[in-house]
Formats: structure tokens, C-alpha cells, sequence
């Protein structure tokens, strides 16, 4: 559900290019999601394992919904903005609150779990990664961090090569497998099979709800709307369409791969790379399509980088976060979301050790949730517009619904202590923390008078005070500029010795730059508080006052530390304790 | 010979009250100066301890030599300063920047040397602490941080009852350790002597100079005589003699017990901790002596924190540091030091484990740099001015100087490897900084006519540009401002979209605030740069030019970051980029 690449900006996808663009996360999560069903099932015993085929194809068909609801979505929403702006839209503020919510962990989640089942893809390939898993996603999560903070083009061409290969292995391991009568080789261990499970409705519900979460990312087309060429909605539509072609088939096909070759979930090794070596051997084709996998996630993982930051400014536009995050097109703004963003994944991969099994359900229950605002919000739309033929729409909108809720209450309901508290904390505290940042930001724009016609502004008489330590040509600089701005200018100079003020007077005098000097002597060789104390007085008789402070720049920013400290510091208090406007007036060096 | 308490406070001590708040450092070195000697002599085995005494008297002849000397550098250098001072005036620019950067080493050597001293004072009577020397002066260093940071008001009131304490403890440990005829206990476990040495003129010189460590302090009343009252250098030098007349009897006093009583360096307990055992036994009052010592040793650890702020803004002043050390009076300034002060000393402990003996030679070696230049300069000072009966003086000061050159460069000589290193590399080094942050200043000074007469200050036509984000009362309280300082004044708002441009406008307009507005469009969403692109256009005509940016203030520090992130940005770039006068103007509101 996350906002995808290139979301937000115009650059005119093709519907092919919107699938590289958009489509990796869902595509990629092929990796995992049946993986995670057989974890569910091999509970129950090795015959249980044979429901992997129905259940497959159960959310096959929930993905036939779901790619039909968001083609919908296209149509009703054709700016994008995904399960949020629905909520925002058809179902109120409460809804958008929890869709953008579960977005923001989300995104995180996307992050953590495709690095954690691409460093397992890589160590099927490569056994010798197998006992460092975290230590891989680690290094693969600097390795984005560092890419996103240097900044990357973004590009769907870019994309492209990746997408069309990993979907051709895929399609040639499920191919090549079913062709084949027997296994060709075994990779990994046999994980000892506990049975501590019977096969009842609660384990199919349970593997049908870890197996949905090979359908995170099939709404991140529905949210980068605005990124296709035009006719935008209709090319999107046809993405989402190419999608579900491909991702159904590749995950019933994987299923029967399963049930063929008697696929068990091994340790060391994944339940893809079980049935890449099933249809490829054990050579080159196989760590080439580990290799491939890895690939595919770790692009995934990075749509993430992309994403936040456009969820987080559309947070920010509807106040619901600091205004600070609407600025996303400023680096310093987007660099902290990159960091922001890699500690938290880090701090999720390091808890769960990089074990992608663990991190499913809380990935899960986030996805689902938008799924169904999703589905909800078209049932309210339908409801209230009543287009001809709405009634079949809203009620295959009412059925995915109802199965998307379904399966994020499973989630919650069985994986509660296992990890998904984690989810029903954070989702509520978000959603305070943007309830709270809302009514903030309400309560100062009516202090602003937003909305409002203020009165006409009017100006006044001005005094312009210019701190002075010494005569130079900083000096004049500065009283340049202040007989430029102010009626009236004074100098104020702070002495600590009587004889010195003396002479600084006398000096004053020969110059006469035209400028009245005011002399204050200070016993407590404080030079901040004096200059506060005259502002504070001269504050007193309702002129406009402005403090200018001249500051050295040095051509060399190592030199920094020896100008200016002087300036900072009288700038800082003046801020803080006075009313006045507060000028810094940089003069350039030439030489140093 | 850092600068003490108290320097630069003009706060009228007695003769009395400055040995209390000037003298604790060279008090507490009885601490560890004799143990010192007794270490090197212990080398050549126990038949050498009983040279401690005649090398003792040597000592004390030395401190005499040092006594009389800084009796005439006070009335010499009334206004303070010590070896700084001294070597500015009659030595030079290169002598000064030695003492300078001898006196730094010597600050934060002066806090590691009396922590670990008092360390071992602890332990001694604290046995259980023997093992976590390290530890304990660790805490004593933080708290001495928090003391500081937080602010002490400096009084010699406070410091007069330990330092009475003190002085009588000692001198009772010497009576009646001497009056005594046989040991009373044996405290600490007798170490191992190996003999490496044998008795000759450079164990003898070796011994000589670590003993010298007991004179390190001597300097600091020189420093401060400005804090004392009228007649100022009489009772600075009545406080010198009395220093004088404490410490070389206490000395020498300590070597007749440490003969009488065969003491030896012992693991565990200190030397003074054996003469105190000797004296009293193993009771309380062996508790509360060596509680006593450490205290006084914690104060003079103290010292540095007062003095080594001092010297910065000497230094600063003299352009040999950045200027901002000399707004010491500051206090993010003054906490700045106080930290890094602390850092340096806790790095110095770590590397050594707390070992005091490991200390004394870094230590020592700076002190005595001081002490040669000071003579040196009184000296060079005799010579040209040559006053009645100059000859007799001059050839004091440089016997003096001689001996405690010597002294620095058998430490140079025979520690070099043991650490003296650090000290022979992080002299010069400070000596470099401070002359390349001189050349930095003088450069500058120059551009910016320092000493000349500059032209007139002829102010001109002036444009005040205000960036307008809504129409609100903030705008009004800006667009005021801007309209009391500007000749003219624009308003300049940045949009995104082309419809919401269009309607602001409009509103603009309805307002008819009497400003101009101008309104940009921001195809690549930057905010910041087509303001900045805007500014630096409006910089041709010649027009003196400011950007006035309003900052709305909350009540509340934690609502800071919902506020401002924009202004800042735009601030900071606009102060890099360009040379427009860069205006802040607080609008402090009252509900949040």
C-alpha cells in the first residue's frame, strides 16, 4: 500500500513502465508469501502441506478482488493517493488516520522484510552467508541509506531489466518444475517438523492469512496514479490488470510446484530456492536466480525510500505532521526521512534477527488494513453516488473488504504476542501523535487569523541598533546598510574599561561616520546583556526596532569557528527574550 | 603556575585568604612530590631512601630561590599574569606562546594529577578502593563537572577551613612522627624492590627532579594578585612568603620522617598515608588525615576549572585563540571549556589508569617551563632596567632559571619514552595554533582596516523582500515591519499550482494590503530556491536588500519543531548564497 516510486512526480509511465516502476514490491514478495503459508502449515504435520495448492489459489482469487477493486480506485480516484486519500474521502478523519498510520509502519515494514528475505535468497545461493543474515541486511541497508542520501535518479527504464528477468525466472521455475518428474537436487537442511498442530479452520485461516502477504504492494499502482502518461487512469488500470495476470498464476503455480516436488520449509535455505534448485539443479541457473531474487527485494526495499517521504509531506499539507515534512524537495528535509527511516528498519531487523517469518504478521496487519479502507471506502462511495450497476461493484467491494479485515484480525488475533502488539501500539500512538499535531496546528491558525482578512498593515517610525566592537571597515559595512533601512541609527558599543570606552569615543569622534554612538560600560564582562538591556529600553517608546549584526564570513569553512561566535550568541538571545527583528549582515572576505 | 581562582575578579583577598584560594595546589603537592622522589630513589634500593633527606633540603632551597623570585615578579607585574605575562613582555612573541601553550598542558595535567593523588589518599584509607583507583577518580572528575557546569561562586571563605585542616594534619604527622621513637603500624603490603639503579649523579638529579613536583603551585599567587585588596603586591608577597615558609618546612619535615621511620613506597597506601600511620596508628585519625588530603587535592583539581578560562581569554585577546574564548563571562562559552577541560583530563587518567607516578613528569615538565621562563624574563628584566643592587638579583633569578631548566630537561631527558613524549609533541603543537590563529586574525585585521579610518557610511535606496506563504496576522505583523524599514517593500509568495496561485492572488488583492506582490512558480517544488533566485535578481539594481522572514514562536519549547523549518532553511541558504541583510522577526503567540 505504501505511495511508490515516482509518485507525485509527472514522468509519464507507460503502462509497462508503471509495472517496472510500481510493481516490484508485489511481484518481489513471491519470495515470501508462500514460504510463510508452509511455515503456517508444516505446523500441522508434512500432509498438511498438500493445502498449500487450494489455499493459493483461495488468494488467488482474493487477488482477483483486490486488482478489481483498485482498478476502481484508479477510476475514482485518478489523482492517487491510495488507501489515505480514500479514507480522507468517503470515510472520514478517524479512517485517513489510520490509513496513514499503518502506512508509515508500512513502509518501514517493507524495508525490513524485503532486506531480511533477500539476505536469505542470497544465502541460499551462497551458504556460507547462511549464519549472518542480520549482518547481510545490515550491510545492504547502509548500502540504500547511502544511495538515498547521495540521491538517485529515479527511473522505471532503470527498473525494467530487473523486473522482465526475475518474472521470466520465476515463470521458468514453476515451468521447468512441473515439467519435471522428479526432484533434480536437495538444498539445505530438513528442518525437524514438530506436529503441534491439527489441520482445522484456524490453521487455514492462519495460512491463508501469512500466505496474503505475497499481496502486499498490489495498491502502490492505485496510489502513483498521477506518475502514468495520459489517459493516466486507463493505463494504470491496464498495469494493475498486468499485475494481477502475473502475480496470480505465479503464485498458484509456486503452489503446485510445492505439492509436485513435496516442498518443505528447510532451514538455510528458502521454499523458492528449494524449487529454483527443483527445476534448475544446484549450478548456475540457480544461484543466478537466487541472485535475481536478492535483487528484486532489495529494489523493493527501496521504493520505500522513495515512498515516505510523499506519504509524509501529504501528512504534512493536511497538518497532521510538522509543515517541515511538505518540504520534501529540500535535502535537508529528505535526507532526515532517509535516516529516520533506515534506523527504524535497522532497529526491526535487529530485534527479529533478520528472520523474515517474524516480521510478516506485523507487515501484514498494516497492508490489510489499507486493504480494507480501501474496499470500505468504495462500498460508502458506491452507496452514495448509486452509478447504474453499483450493486454488484459494492458488493464484490463488501466481500473484499470483509476478507481483508478478516485476515488482519488473524494476524492480530494469533500473532499478538508473537509481534503484532508491536503494530497495535504503534498504529494508535501515530495516530495520536497526527491528531495532536492537527490540533495544533488549528489552534495557531485561528491565533494567525487564517482564513481571515487581517487588518492593513501599517508602518512606522524605525530605529536600527548596530552592535560595534571596533572601527574597520566591517563598521562601515554595517552602518551602511543600517542608514539604508533605518530613520535613525545608533551604534552601541560595550566596554569593560572606562579608559578604553575613552579612546573608542575619541576615535568615534574623528571618524564621525554621522552615527550616534552610545558607550555602555559593563563591569560584569558580559558583552550579551548590555546590547539586551538597551534593546529592552529603547523598546519602550513603540518605534520599529532592528538589531543589525554584521558577521566575517571566510572564504574557507574551517575558519568559521574563529568569526562571528559573538554575533550567534547576541542573535540567539535577542530571539529568544526580545520582539525586535533580528538582521545578520554577512561581509565576505576575499583573503582568507 | 596556571592561573588561579579568583584572577580577574577584583574580589579583595587578605594575605590570608589568598594562600586559602590561591595556594591549595602547591599545598596538596606534599601529596605526591615526595613519594615521587622516593620512587626514583628506591630504584637503587632501600640504602638509598635516607637520600631523600639532604635531596629534600635542595628542594626547599630551590622553593626559596622560586619564593624570593615571584616576590619580584609581583612587584614587577603587578596586573598578574605569571609566566605569560612575563614572557610577552620581556621575552617575546615565541617565549610567551611556550608558556601559553605549557600552561594549557598544565591545567588539564593539573586536574589528572590531584584526582589520582587523592585517589590513592582514599584508598588508603579506604582499602576496598585500591582496586578501582581509575573509578574513583572518575566520579570525583564528574562531579567536579557538574560543580562547574553548574556554576560555583568562587570564596576564599570556604576554601579556609580545609586548608587549616590540612596544614595542621601535616604538620602533626611530622611532629609527632619525629617525636615518636619506633613505628606505631604498618599499613600497605611491602613492594618488591627491585635494584636497577645504582647511586649516582643522575639517579640523584632524577630523584631531585621528580621530587621538584612538590613545588608545582608556587606560581599561582603571582598570577592572581589583582584579586587582592590594596596594598596589593605587599599582600601578595607577604602570601608568597607564607606559602614558602609552610611548604619548605613541610618538605623537609616530610624527609626527616620518611628516614626516622625507614618508610618505603608501598602498594596500596601512599607515602604520607605511611608517615600518618607513623604519627597517629592505624585509627581515625589516620581515616580523617588521608580524608583531609584527598579533599584538599579535589580542591586543587577545582583550581584548573576557574584558571584555565582565564588564560583562554588571555589568549584570546592576544588573538592566539578564537576569539570567542574571550567571552568567557558567557556561559556556553565557559561551559564549553569546563567540558572539554574535563574530557581532556579523563583521557589523560584512562591512559595512564589513574597511576600518578606515570603523571608527574608530564607534569612537572610544563610547570618547570614556566618557571624557567618567569626567571628568565626577571633576568632580562634586570638586565635593561638594571635598578640599585640589580647584579645580587639577577644572579638569584638565574640560578633560578638554570635549576629549573635543568629540572625540565632531565624529566625530557629520562621520561621521554614514559610519556614525556606527549608533552615534547602537544606543546609545539599549541604553540602552532596559536601563532597560525594569530597570522588568521592579523590577515583579516588587515582587510578589514583595523587601526585605519574608514570611509563615511553613506546608507542608500533600500527594498525590504518579505516571503508570504498565507494571508494571515503574520503577514500583517511582517508586512508592518518590513514597511517601517523599507523604501519599498515586495511580498513574495511561492506556489506549486497554478489554480491556487490564481486564487491567492485574488485574496491579495481583496486585502489590498499596500504591497506589492509578486507571485513565483515552483515547478521543481523548492520553496527556498525560487525565493533565493528572486533575491539574487532583485540584487542588481544596487538596492540595499532584505529578506524579512517572520517566525512564529510557541509558548512551548517542544512545539519548536512544528514551527519555522522553512524560515530556517531559507535563512541559512540566503546567508550562504547571498549578501542581503537576513532579517528574523519573532511573532510569539499566546495560546500554544
Amino acid at each position: 500500500m505504501p505511495l511508490r516510486h515516482g509518485e507525485g512526480r509527472k514522468d509519464h509511465l507507460t503502462s509497462f513502465g508503471g509495472l517496472a516502476a510500481l510493481s516490484l514490491d508485489a511481484l518481489s514478495s513471491v519470495a515470501y508469501g508462500p514460504e510463510a503459508m508452509l511455515l503456517v502449515l508444516a505446523a500441522a504435520g508434512s500432509s498438511a502441506l498438500h493445502l498449500s495448492l487450494p489455499i493459493a489459489v483461495a488468494i488467488a482469487a482474493l487477488l482477483a478482488v483486490l486488482v478489481f477493486s483498485y482498478c476502481q480506485v484508479i477510476a475514482v480516484h485518478p489523482d492517487g493517493g491510495g488507501a489515505y486519500a480514500v479514507g480522507k474521502q468517503d470515510l472520514g478523519a478517524t479512517v485517513s488516520l489510520l490509513a496513514g498510520a499503518s502506512l508509515v509502519v508500512d513502509y518501514v515494514l517493507t524495508v525490513a522484510v524485503s532486506l531480511a528475505a533477500g539476505a536469505a535468497s542470497l544465502a541460499s545461493a551462497f551458504p556460507v552467508l547462511a549464519p549472518h543474515l542480520l549482518e547481510v541486511c545490515l550491510a545492504g541497508l547502509i548500502l540504500l541509506t547511502v544511495v538515498n542520501l547521495w540521491g538517485i535518479a529515479e527511473s522505471a527504464r532503470i527498473l525494467m531489466l530487473p523486473m522482465v528477468v526475475f518474472v521470466c525466472a520465476i515463470l521458468g521455475v514453476i515451468v521447468v518444475g512441473i515439467v519435471r518428474s522428479h526432484p533434480a537436487a536437495v538444498v539445505g537442511t530438513a528442518a525437524p517438523m514438530p506436529v503441534s498442530e491439527t489441520v482445522g479452520v484456524l490453521l487455514i485461516l492462519k495460512a491463508f492469512a501469512a500466505g496474503c502477504s505475497a499481496l502486499t504492494g498490489v495498491e502502490a499502482i492505485a496510489n502513483g496514479v498521477p506518475s502514468f502518461r495520459e489517459p493516466r487512469a486507463k493505463l494504470a488500470q491496464r498495469t494493475e490488470l498486468m499485475l494481477g495476470a502475473l502475480l496470480g498464476p505465479m503464485l498458484v503455480g509456486l503452489a503446485v510446484v510445492v505439492v509436485h516436488q513435496h516442498i518443505a520449509p528447510r532451514t538455510g535455505v528458502t521454499v523458492l530456492a528449494q524449487a529454483t534448485a527443483g527445476a534448475f539443479g544446484g549450478g548456475w541457473a540457480y544461484s543466478a536466480t537466487n541472485i535475481v531474487v536478492a535483487l528484486v527485494l532489495a529494489l523493493a526495499a527501496n521504493t520505500s525510500f522513495g515512498g515516505l517521504p510523499v506519504l509524509m509531506s501529504l501528512l504534512a499539507k493536511d497538518h497532521r505532521l510538522p509543515h517541515l515534512f511538505a518540504l520534501r524537495a529540500e535535502r535537508p528535509v529528505y535526507r532526515f526521512g532517509v535516516v529516520v527511516l533506515a534506523s527504524l528498519a535497522a532497529i526491526l531487523l535487529i530485534a527479529v534477527d533478520a528472520a523474515t517469518d517474524r516480521l510478516i504478521p506485523l507487515y501484514a496487519i498494516g497492508v490489510f488494513i489499507g486493504f480494507t479502507i480501501s474496499q470500505a471506502g468504495l462500498l460508502r462511495h458506491w452507496y452514495r453516488q448509486r452509478p447504474s450497476s453499483w450493486l454488484p461493484r459494492a458488493v464484490l467491494n463488501g466481500t473484499g473488504a470483509v476478507l481483508t479485515a478478516t485476515a488482519a484480525l488473524v494476524f492480530v488475533g494469533t500473532k499478538f504476542t508473537e509481534g503484532a502488539w508491536l503494530v497495535v501500539i504503534a498504529v494508535p500512538a501515530l495516530m495520536l501523535l497526527f491528531s495532536r499535531v492537527q490540533s495544533y496546528y488549528r489552534v495557531v491558525g485561528n491565533e494567525l487569523g487564517l482564513g481571515t482578512t487581517p487588518d492593513r498593515p501599517n508602518g512606522g517610525r524605525s530605529l536600527v541598533i548596530v552592535p560595534v566592537g571596533q572601527i574597520s571597515r566591517l563598521t562601515e559595512y554595517a552602518l551602511t546598510a543600517a542608514l539604508s533601512f533605518g530613520d535613525e541609527v545608533v551604534a552601541v558599543s560595550i566596554h569593560l574599561d572606562p579608559e578604553y570606552s575613552e579612546r573608542f569615543r575619541a576615535a568615534w569622534e574623528e571618524w564621525n561616520p554621522g552615527v550616534r554612538l552610545e558607550v555602555v560600560e559593563s563591569p560584569h564582562r558580559s558583552l550579551i546583556h548590555p546590547i539586551l538591556d538597551y534593546v529592552r529600553q529603547a523598546q519602550c517608546d513603540g518605534r520599529q526596532i532592528a538589531v543589525l549584526i554584521p558577521e566575517v564570513e571566510p572564504r574557507r569553512r574551517r575558519y568559521r569557528i574563529l568569526q562571528n561566535q559573538r554575533g550567534l550568541l547576541l542573535a540567539t538571545v535577542l530571539r529568544a527574550r526580545t520582539d525586535v527583528l533580528v538582521c545578520t549582515l554577512p561581509y565576505r572576505l576575499t583573503s582568507r
